[in-house]
């Protein structure tokens, strides 16, 4: 079964170009390797607006599976990606963001400030990932063999009947 | 000490009779064998209205202590019953809903697709708890051991005291 | 490194008089014991707008890094300690409550009843921990490895720059 992805990476200076994007190159990178297609690939800088707006946008282009996002979910001011996948997210699906949270306290304490949202708009998953490539690609293991069944659920049901469902909210 | 339980079945194929609800008399069964009560018992579609009216007006009743709905928490885009209770809580509980999918990881990653809810209204908690009769009775026992001190704490207090507490809001 | 607390015992009783403050005594013991500073006390009832007005003007004073509460995080109708905090959070930050939880229920079933809500406001983390004052310190023994690394990136950012990505919002 194919997935498709997106891959936001979020970060000020890759967004500058000061710093080479190391964590949107691995996550690609494990994609591939699963057999899985990458149909969207950008750097953002940490700004709540424009991360709204890329985020919805992709999602609402319908060519997606699943969107990753790398970068900006931690405690510095600029962190605000959560802020910006709460935002436009339709329905929240925490257990993924709390697996990947309590995997990661495992290997160090700092797990515990990851702020990581994960959640569905339409018919597409949004993750958050932390920002560092070795923390981003861990985080995404850990929630691999969940996404053929997550994907298949969410294509499940006819489009009228599932939006007819949302706008009766 | 009793507890008064009401069970909501949602389930758009078992509400219109296609497929039996299985999952509604077996968490009954696991109350009965507790030596607790059923006070209420439904049978619902995946409809966000409804099931966000039968819940609020269940526990403005004040006739069960818990409300147990079982269907409606994963990835489908008709599974609305986490967004209809959110909805209807006033008090959020979120440990109740991560103990599940924590405990529930050691059976399945598929676990961490469950959007459950789990709050307060009034004096009555609120458990989503997944469609499968063997994930919903497993799911019940998870947090069982926590339900009689909930039970206790919530109708702890004189009800003038904790209606101005909340109107203060 | 210096941290600067500010601790707030949540209490009906003790707010009264009715009942000695062990809790927060307790906790400012750890802090103090760490080599860290404790820049404001206090006692307040179970209270959501006293609550809410205080731990926001402690906050904006930005002389403390870390707010800690103690008591009004379980069922009781008068607890409202949660509801207060995240009315006031800028940011979410569920991971320390998550762990303090999945840490928890290794003593207890009834740690899945903590609504304990951690979150930021600028730059000053809030953590909610429960009234008992063997629980509360238990608590922030969990937390306290993750403390350093949150106020550090907490100071991280110039106040401009952070301001502004805020009010993008």
């Amino acid at each position: 079964m194919n997935i498709r992805f997106a891959v936001l990476t979020v970060s000020d200076r890759s967004s500058r170009g000061e710093r080479a994007d190391a964590s949107g190159p691995a996550l690609v990178e494990i994609i591939k390797a699963q057999g899985w297609d990458v149909v969207h690939q950008d750097i953002l800088p940490d700004d709540l607006l424009m991360l709204r707006e890329t985020l919805s946008a992709w999602a609402d282009r319908d060519d997606a599976d699943v969107i990753l996002t790398t970068g900006g979910t931690g405690f510095s001011p600029r962190d605000v990606t959560p802020e910006a996948t709460r935002a436009i997210i339709e329905r929240d699906a925490p257990g993924l963001a709390e697996a990947m949270r309590a995997a990661s306290l495992f290997k160090s304490p700092h797990a515990m400030l990851s702020r990581a949202v994960t959640g569905i708009r339409g018919k597409v998953l949004i993750i958050n990932l932390p920002g560092s490539p070795k923390a981003a690609v861990e985080n995404l293991q850990i929630v691999l063999p969940a996404l053929e069944h997550a994907v298949k659920l969410l294509r499940d049901a006819p489009d009228a009947e599932a939006g007819h469902n949302l706008q009766t909210a």
